[in-house]
């Protein structure tokens, strides 16, 4: 099982190139698909209040397509930072620090206001 | 720095309970939060044709926005596999198998078509 | 003030042609720019509950902003349309009587399941 | 067949009502839906580039499903206005004509910048 980022980013390049599919792999491309496979993660939601999405993570069928979903979103995502030469684990860890510096503890802590409102 | 989804995830955990945050991020939450984030990336793309996007690849202002934008949709990924028990890397490495089982290299090398169109 | 969803698309066309963007306003374009606005719309609603999301339509603030998101994503909605030659208002009473025969009255009142696992 | 924005809003109570529906479209829940809807257009552009997508616009098959998937973005968006007492056609007239204050001819005549970077 690839444990890192690096190591799924790599299968994704042999599987790409296998398939001849970089020609299609814009980042324009690649970032529209981004957004179908989060709007696919939204779809399992509709008409569900946040409690009815809580207790369905129990559901052995929703998990299952909750697996797929998100699994696809990490994929693009993946393909994206390949595309343009992102190293994802750095920007993930950098974009935590900047957070913490928007939102200090002592003003967020127990509000969800945006830090533009803090 | 964090090398794996795991170690990301931690970090994050981490943040998320100095904050007290954990109150607001239900799954639903988490889902729409993530779909946000995909549309603050599609916007980086807004009336520019897909050669227009590339050629930004270059540039550091649209990369410095790339990296935080993939690192944000990469945040809440987590956050909601976290949520629900979903160990990411697992889920993505199964993912690729199932696509390759769905894309079959004799049939869809070169096209793009959807795997039901196949 | 404009009654028609074609008065409103007439007043569109003179706006466009005034600053000359047609050039920009191609299908694909639009049609990421009605995301993007869609987005906006689904921004108001972050980190909110359905209930608290219902006790906000009688904010002012809150109203504003919805009566500029649901403006804005009409707009994208009628260039759409212009663009392609659709007629729109024709477009939905059709799928208004479509819809009626997916969701035939007996099978459908009162659960919100999808036409395909009525 | 309906002629304005008011006579389809009618058109879609009275379904709703028909199957006992309301209890189901809350605000945020119609908000999500019409993110689905907008996915599902953008979906028809996937793996396309600007110039595919305007050739499209020709084809039969193509332009049937760009009718019915504005008409749903159109129809949640009638909803969402129902549910909220917002008047979608003075809305919308009202927003262009804010936006002809944003964007006046002279500076953005030509150019697709955003109001804040002219």
């Amino acid at each position: 099982m690839p444990q890192t980022l690096a190591e799924l980013s790599d299968r994704l390049n042999v599987f790409r190139d296998e398939r001849d599919w970089a020609q299609f792999q814009g980042l324009k491309n690649l970032i529209v698909s981004l957004n179908l496979e989060s709007a696919e993660l939204l779809e399992l939601t509709q008409w569900k209040d946040d409690a009815a999405v809580e207790r369905l993570i129990g559901d052995p069928g929703f998990r299952q397509k909750l697996e797929e979903e998100t699994a696809d979103v990490l994929l693009y995502l993946l393909m994206i930072c390949e595309r343009s030469g992102i190293d994802l684990a750095v920007a993930a860890a950098k974009k935590i620090d900047l957070n913490a510096t928007k939102y200090p503890v002592d003003k967020s802590r127990g509000n969800s206001k945006k830090y533009t409102e803090l």
